[in-house]
């Protein structure tokens, strides 16, 4: 792991003479404030990080966000988007119950970005790394047209992991939370949905600011048998669909049952299909065993739980009484939504 | 871990209705022929991948290669791009003197780059797990402008690890194979410099398809006190500029020792501009306590080593009998260059 200036490429510096002056500089300030425990042998600066083992097996996810793509500069705090760079990355750890604990940074630096954005964003991603207790081992800085954030983060596995191939029909479905806050909240954003004060604080804070479940996920990893799980990041019907694909099962969906927040209520009415589709909300999806009730598993993981549907045989989600959602076709999704 | 298509950005969809079709078609053909060991417990498709533990310590590093920066598309074929992209990863366990064990990659994909292609650069990348003993074990896709492709790699770390803090006065300073070639290699292929023959092949393979010097760094990790060790990516200079800043000491260096091909001589010449300054070649630079010679450490290491210089008391690189090359500056090395 270097943080290191990619003047590894001639190209680079034939091509990019306004070069970052004291880039070097730049990483060294960034790396210092970042949380290092006991664990972490050897930090930032080397060839590669090195830390120390635990027991049990290990969890490995990488993710990344891409600036046009996944977020847009003009929406929050360089803060937030630190912050939310490690917190999709903790959401698919806790999608296994697992416990999250040391992660690689690389960073794909445009020119137009200041030292002081980067540095706010680096505080952003300690601060969210020193309350989910996770090392920012090392890291490694590239030039590129696009700002993007990809962290590889580490953990340690459950006894029984949260796999997505678990679901075996009769299975309750439930999610935590409430769905389809980010997806307004984005389109928000972007002005193509309105929605005024609390409600509109409340939507775009689920999108900028989302929480991963990670202490839901580990206290979900004690029930036996082990749980099937995801992490919402894609929608509820598509994520699901991932269960069911690897599970070899299909679904019965309540569209009634699907929690939604009165802010969503205020601006979509009954419309479900950002529900439904949208994603961002680092939600969890998970089935467990027909004893397990919502109320049951609420009081177990300290976080609201709604049972949505139930496994059954078959390959595919439809809805309770039939039907499903238009979308083969998540794009069909998109174009039937506000 | 999700070989997931980042159809989580609703934008992404909104303004990119042309799609991939059958994206995750295309992510489960890729990852099928990935090797995996039976250290890894649950590999691709599902939030995160599930890793045994080794004993001892281990390694964790994170490297990216951008189009248009580290790579040009016409150059090399896609195999040879995926290869060189888990290379340059491995160079840096090298460096540490680790043995690697597994990887996730997040891969940046653009518009107008066919399935085949990725089906080809994931042969590549495969290949070269396969030949290092690592697991591909997850991964991640986003839509971007640029392609690029991000490998986070971990590895067993030896009993006491290669650390660019260890370098004392009074050390030989050692670098493994030659300098430059990779450097001149790029240029050729910008069509800057020329070459004809096995010495072009020569030069521009250094630069395609780099070796990561893993048996050498083990081998080099048996040595006590532990060597101080960097990978070449940067240029000898500016790596040896790392090695001086962490272990706090200054290094002589005699340009008539530095080792360059044949090949780089028959375009060079007597110039050493990119055998000191030029990246890429991923061959190790070390010091080691002054018992050892070039000799010896080539029979260890099994590599050929040659002697460059010796660690002195104070905080910067000189030639022996005094100057420097003319790179405070980086980028004055490089407009002097041809």
């Amino acid at each position: 792991v270097k943080h290191r200036a990619p003047v590894s490429s001639l190209r680079t510096v034939s091509r990019r003479a306004e070069a970052f002056a004291g880039e070097f500089d730049l990483i060294s300030r960034l790396c210092a404030r970042l949380p290092l425990s006991r664990r972490t042998l050897l930090g930032p600066g080397d060839d590669a990080a090195i830390i120390a083992r635990g027991a049990g097996a290990q969890l490995v996810t990488i993710d990344s966000m891409v600036e046009g793509m996944h977020f847009d500069l003009r929406w929050g705090t360089p803060e937030q988007l630190g912050a939310r760079a490690l917190i999709v990355n903790l959401s698919d750890i806790a999608a296994m119950g697992g416990a999250p604990k040391a992660c690689v940074v690389n960073l794909a630096i445009r020119p137009g970005l200041s030292p002081e954005f980067f540095e706010r964003m680096y505080a952003g991603l300690g601060r969210a790394a020193r309350v989910a207790r996770v090392d920012v081992i090392g890291g490694n800085i590239a030039r590129a047209e696009q700002l993007a954030i990809t962290i590889a983060l580490i953990g340690d596995a459950p006894a029984k992991p949260l796999r997505r191939d678990a679901a075996r029909p009769g299975d309750g479905i439930f999610v935590t939370g409430t769905l389809g806050d980010a997806a307004v909240g984005w389109r928000i954003l972007e002005g193509k949905l309105r929605a005024r004060g609390a409600a509109r604080t409340h939507l775009i804070n689920r999108y900028l600011a989302p929480t991963a479940r990670l202490a839901a996920g580990a206290r979900l990893a004690r029930i036996r048998p082990a749980p099937a799980a995801i992490d919402i990041s894609d929608g509820l019907w598509q994520d699901l669909g991932h269960i069911l694909k690897r599970s070899r099962v299909g679904a019965e969906i309540d569209p009634s049952a699907i929690p939604v927040s009165d802010a969503y209520r205020a601006v979509m009415r009954g419309d479900l299909s950002l529900a439904l589709g949208g994603g961002e909300d680092y939600e969890l999806l998970f089935c467990v065993r027909p004893k397990y009730g919502a109320r049951r598993l609420a009081a177990m993981l300290g976080v609201p739980v709604a049972r949505i549907g139930t496994i059954v045989k078959g390959r595919e989600a439809r809805f309770l009484g039939g039907g499903a959602p238009a979308l083969a076709g998540w794009d069909q999704l998109r174009a039937g939504a506000p």
